[in-house]
């Protein structure tokens, strides 16, 4: 019996009250939640201060930390619209009757207990307890030591929202910040039925590495455009352009170009003065190092560049001899996340969105489109780079399992 | 670089063959499979005969690795009714143009490299091989030294099949019986996309703590009926008769009857004569044992009894006091099988339906239903216990993963 158990305990108590809600009173704890993060702004600010006094003002972290006005009404409208969604659960997905008139139903059903594990990003507090009060599931947050104080005026608010729903206070649950109590989630088969890592890559690795309860992953983004021959070089350079720069700190930005030989010198020469403008380092091969020669932040690519996820404005730069080299370039360095290609030939391009593995494929587009709202599935709890259960923008839809429903009238099998 | 690399690099090399084959092939070497396991039976036997010459005779293990003509024409059934069964890939899940141009889709890939791990039953090699082949996965077959003859045999059965349809005969490889070989492939995140473990629970959970690989379970089943108050007593001894007796050595058959306390004598007086007939031995808790006082196989049930899976002629007793008392019973020791209730009342039973967390869940019908080929999936790979991408019958259908496929003139995300 873990110290921790009696926060177990409380959430299988709430399982069949969000079970059993009905359609208004889920409707109605996320909406007034979001009421609350507007009424109670001052108070979840005040917390939110505490925590960052706390830390060196130089902590580059402390920006993930920060609440602002702005950033409230940011995640109030986020609640709002986790509450506009459908409900994922109780949809009948096939219904049969057998030869011997059994009757089968298969539906959709809450996944049961999910345990989130995050940073110190305190809208993750109100983004997982959203998404998961809309699809019933009861939630286990475990944040970071940083943002104690906020989450813990968090959880007030949401709790407060459960109850004016008539909802178990329970269905939302934050856990102290220890370590210990990571571990104790990791081991908690029984209890717990899908753990959530978000944050660092580090972060999911190590759960992924040692979780005994199932994890859903969201990984890390090492994504390339690829400017082929048949490019139109005026998209590239904007695709490009706009792939790596509009917000490199996030996983769909692109890592990698790599260029087809016959048009990398033409390509370049337009590119360079736009990324420059914008202050891209640029990481180039032998033969790109070359054709930048003057670029303000060149540098050599080491072997091992072309793996990285930047998350900043730095980009790997590659030449390849053709569509099957750009091919085995993406299939050796990709993280399977977003994979783009620039070409005006439709063929290749349909062999591109074929023979590439990734969770996004695109032609003529920049990566930076995988995203659950821009999908149209609504909040996100983060890009899946696994194959199992979720793929891609990971959301409300996927946060539910299948049941079987048999009814009969006494049938045994023969065989 | 692992000395079994090799094979990983042959896996990969198979993939975009297998891919790319049109229906037909895929279709032509499963039944040109399915001829070669008639045509070809003698060297099947003999090699079979090698791998049981080099058991003890004693051996509890062997009749799961003995093929007989019988079992070999059931296998090539199995293969051809796989043949005939839709193909899972390149489904149209989803599709949608967004505001700003972008068309989307949304469609069923293979996983790409299916690793399977599994025991001495020879048919496995021929079910995974079979259903891979039909959701255009790669496969690496990693089945046991007892059965290594056999499964030589069967490999080169399988890539004839492959060969005569064009397909790359790396599609489906057998690795060597090594134990390291296990360890190689749970390390090998790029080169292996998921395993699935068969055979006994130590094997699934040791693979399941073990792999960086995701892992697709199927797992163990504590299968409980329930004979509520009421109950048709008639249905209830047909089914638990049935649940329990009809084929014990597997995972859907009933462990625990629970029953209510307003019924039990009734119900065990009528229970008892047939479950003697058959020879069925009881653990019963202690309201039960005094009730079943004279019964030739009966002994008192130790506390860890309600949680075993007897996979023999063995059942454990417990009475109970109405349906919250048997709910909490299921819900503390149910590993979410297949759970069942026989009553007449409907009401109780659509609450057991919807508050029992398993993956098939019946009224007044025995677990035993629980199977692919029943529910009318075709061939399965295991009963699923877990929640992330299936559960329940584990089966072709769930052999693929999805893949978001965009296309665009241009586009770039403004934020």
């Amino acid at each position: 019996m873990s110290s921790y158990s009696v926060f177990f305990t409380q959430a299988a108590e709430a399982k069949s009250s969000l079970q059993l809600a009905g359609k208004p009173a889920i409707r109605k704890a996320l909406l007034h939640l979001s009421r609350l993060l507007r009424s109670q702004q001052q108070s979840l600010l005040a917390a939110n201060k505490t925590d960052l006094d706390r830390q060196p003002a130089d902590n580059p972290r402390n920006d993930r930390l920060l609440l602002t006005p702005e950033r409230i009404d940011a995640i109030a409208a986020a609640v709002r619209s986790v509450a506009r969604l459908p409900d994922p659960t109780g949809k009948l997905l096939l219904r049969k009757t057998l030869p011997n008139k059994l009757r089968l139903r298969k539906i959709s059903v809450p996944l049961g207990v999910v345990g989130a594990i995050y940073e110190s990003r305190p809208n993750v507090t109100f983004d997982i307890a959203a998404l998961c009060i809309r699809s019933r599931n009861v939630a286990l947050l475990k944040g970071s030591i940083d943002a104690w104080h906020t989450n813990q005026e968090a959880i007030r608010l949401i709790k407060m929202a459960l109850a004016e729903a008539g909802i178990h206070q329970g269905a939302v649950t934050l856990l102290p910040p220890d370590r210990e109590v990571v571990d104790e989630m990791m081991k908690a088969t029984r209890e717990i039925d899908v753990i959530i890592p978000r944050g660092s890559d580090g972060l999911i690795q190590y759960i992924r590495r040692h979780s005994l309860v199932p994890v859903i992953e969201t990984g890390a983004g090492v994504c390339h455009v690829y400017v082929h021959t048949k490019a139109d070089i005026q998209k590239a350079v904007n695709i490009v352009f706009n792939a790596k720069t509009s917000r490199p700190s996030v996983c769909n930005s692109m890592d990698t170009v790599i260029i087809d030989r016959a048009v990398a010198k033409k390509f370049l020469r337009r590119l360079a003065p736009v990324f420059a403008g914008a202050k891209v380092k640029l990481l180039a091969d032998a033969a790109s190092f070359e054709l930048l020669e003057g670029y303000p932040w060149l540098d050599k690519a080491a072997p091992d560049d072309f793996s990285r996820e930047f998350l900043s404005l730095t980009a790997a730069i590659k030449i390849v001899d053709g569509f099957d080299d750009a091919l085995a370039h993406i299939n050796r360095f990709s993280t399977r996340h977003s994979e783009a290609i620039v070409t005006e030939n439709k063929k290749l391009a349909e062999q591109f969105l074929q023979l590439v593995d990734a969770a996004a494929v695109y032609v003529n587009a920049s990566t930076r489109f995988t995203d659950g709202g821009v999908f149209g599935l609504g909040a996100e709890i983060g890009i899946s780079t696994q194959k199992l259960h979720a793929r891609g923008p990971f959301a409300l839809e996927k946060l539910v399992t299948e049941k079987w429903l048999v009814s009969g009238n006494g049938q045994v099998r023969e065989s």
